[in-house]
């Protein structure tokens, strides 16, 4: 996994029917790349996530098949 | 998943049996680097889009296997 | 899907067994990078192509489960 | 497969209900990139590892469908 | 597919029962970066090589699910 800063909401009203509801987070790397990461958590502007992706990130998806390729799965204690 | 900026449509004339109907449109990353992606929505020259990759991207083709490994999921509303 | 340019023909006489019949061709990205990429069309030195991987290209071998993750899908039109 | 070095644990309080119990690591690459890895074996702080990624390391748990994309599949022994 | 260089042979004493038995081997990219990749050929240092990733890489496995990403699927002929 990769770990990233959230930096804010995505908004994409034009999209394809098999969209799951949802946040769609911008989400910065360590290396500055910006990906767009679906978000079933709730998480907040500057909270430090894990991030799976490819098809392993649309597997979290059970009834639906879902074109996400990046799915945030924990928010990263800041302690640590 | 990431974004990118419609830059013009691809031709192939001399293609395989397996590819889908529709466009393939030049998508330029924030990084540079040029990716063709399908696009099942229409976009246009400009447009800031939201590609899925790899198999997930394969996955939104129900009755084909289609040889897509980048699909635009979304047209990014420019005012977020 | 990414573009590339062909540069030539690659050659194993030594391989597994699972490798498919065909051509094996080094292929040029834009940022420098060579694959090297199965063609199931026929593409010539200096032809700009399209390839598709991972798992999509592999599945594009119906009868075989072949070991290729980098396909040539189509031949890019040159005054696109 | 890539190597890395462990450099510590890495905890998410907040995270999805699918995620195995275990070990999550900060590994360092080579390169400097620093992933987040599942760790069955064990490892501490310093040893070197070996990492496989994307769904072939998910496809390491059997019982359940985990959405981890990064698996420790062995310690490197340092003397090679 | 890349290709890559025989360095060396790596060793992991310590590792999931799930690993096939056979060489795991150093290879270099052109890039420099160094991948370990299940070597099913018995290649020797400095051949130079072929090698496919991910699930592909995998899919080779027959009988067992092998946590491998990286396999090399034929030495280049050096006079090409």
């Amino acid at each position: 996994m990769i770990r990233g800063r959230v930096k804010g909401r995505c908004w994409a009203t034009k999209r394809i029917d098999d969209m799951p509801q949802g946040a769609l987070l911008d989400v910065e790397l360590e290396n500055g790349t910006v990906l767009i990461a679906y978000d079933p958590l709730g998480c907040g502007v500057g909270e430090q996530v894990m991030i799976t992706q490819g098809s392993v990130a649309a597997g979290y998806f059970k009834t639906v098949k879902a074109p996400i390729d990046a799915l945030i799965i924990g928010s990263l204690d800041e302690d640590e």
